[in-house]
């Protein structure tokens, strides 16, 4: 495994491989990798004659009370990780943007929502990220984990509209045996929010239940919902359409239910698919 | 020469162009082609072994009050001129965007300036569209012209910026006998309107002999300038630094100025590059 960390060495070589012909897989990260993260590679893989991971902790994607400044890292696990998961190259950009950067990629609609009401510079900074590494990596193909699955949804969108010529997979969502996302800010919560944590997976879990007893009406769904839910904050729990995440007042069709819930001052995230229910 | 109209299908013969490793020019245009366009082709053409120019009237780089509806064409002229200039591929999408196209691309700081102030919305219009059409395209190299001298810099910040492996060549105004710079909107201009358009070109013309005289200062210079323009309404008259297009009290660096007047409802802009004052 071979580490990069000026951008413009890492995009020379990336042109170099694709002038030969040759596929590169790529799996963005902001570090501090799990078991999330690796199946992201491991799913690359066997895609690719190149595998890509880059870990690049985004400015951009953070509001300013959020927590960037805190944000987990350890450089030498994460390297670890990848090459145990068959990364060819680990780019690690100290900057990834050039002097006077002033450039910003948005998407309209689909960032207003869920995650985006509550974080609205969010989804440009990842929008923006996610353009760029695209244009130094020259991915053939890269990896999005659907626990950020409105971000794998942005990041769809983006790629379409700008016709980008790469292939986007979204990967399952991975969970602890507790039944938690993994997620690298997991680390910040203590035993007590840890354990009430639970109840965000519990309660969307709790959605999928009562869809496949029948219940259709999205907001009995998620009054229901909302009572087994123990957080200090909750941020929103919505069902919306699996594919344009636009609100639906009953599950007629592909949907999902995301959560988002605070704990102290760690703000966690989860989502599931639900069944289709049996008159659909 | 080809004419290609759908999207994706220039996609795929760019994309398979690319994979044998031939060299692709590209030629953003909104079609009426004149003297201008056809020099950008003349540029590209040794550049490149597929030239490709496109054709969009881009909605999204108009304002409601603007021309859109009226803009000039003239697809059969344009064929001859795209042929007899080298041109390998007419691309002319009668829609460019994709169903539900959401993303927008922004350049911050540049554009808030010059015709960004009179047009806010027309150089998001631009990036949006040039980044599809690269995408679309595939280019390594593209051809702008220094007519529209600020588009071209925000392009070339947004290439930079998104790391899009494209050359970009800013290619000389070409003027008529007259002085005034070839637009496709001069055809609007009546007589009288054309015959008071020269004095556009004339005063910035007149800012390079006073600067070559020994005024540097900027003030001085534009109320001169203005002084010797005839339109019925001055957008601006502009000294710029020529790379980053910031203000400057005194030319003492590479430096244009920039002109923008209204005859009737038809906006003409110019610009020139101003002589280096013998003490810079």
């Amino acid at each position: 495994m071979k580490t990069i960390c000026d951008p413009l060495e890492m995009q020379r070589a990336a042109l170099a491989w694709r002038a030969q012909g040759k596929s590169i897989g790529f799996v963005p990260t902001m570090g501090f990798l799990h078991a999330g993260h690796t199946s992201l590679m491991d799913i690359a893989r066997p895609k690719c004659d190149i595998l890509v991971v880059s870990i690049f902790v985004n400015p951009l994607q953070f509001g300013p009370s959020e927590d960037l400044d805190q944000y987990p890292h350890d450089p030498d696990g994460d390297a670890v990780k990848c090459q145990e998961h068959g990364t060819d190259v680990l780019f690690m950009p100290p900057e990834l943007y050039p002097d006077g950067h002033a450039t910003r990629v948005r998407v309209n609609g689909l960032t207003e929502w869920l995650c985006g009401s509550d974080r609205p510079t969010h989804f440009e900074g990842v929008t923006t990220v996610v353009a760029r590494l695209f244009g130094l990596v020259q991915p053939t193909v890269a990896v999005f984990g659907q626990k950020d699955y409105q971000q794998l949804a942005v990041v769809r969108r983006m790629t379409l509209d700008l016709a980008l010529p790469v292939e986007i997979i979204g990967a399952p969502l991975i969970r602890d045996d507790d039944g938690v996302a993994l997620s690298s800010r997991n680390k910040y919560l203590s035993d007590t929010q840890r354990s009430r944590a639970r109840t965000l997976s519990a309660a969307l879990r709790g959605v999928l239940a009562d869809v496949a007893a029948g219940e259709t009406h999205v907001a009995t769904l998620l009054e229901t919902a909302r009572t087994r839910l123990d957080a200090d904050t909750v941020d929103y729990i919505e069902i919306r359409d699996a594919d344009d995440l636009s609100p639906m007042p009953s599950v007629d069709r592909a949907a999902r239910v995301f959560g988002a819930a605070r704990y102290g001052t760690t703000r966690l995230i989860d989502n599931m698919a639900l069944p289709l229910p049996a008159n659909a």
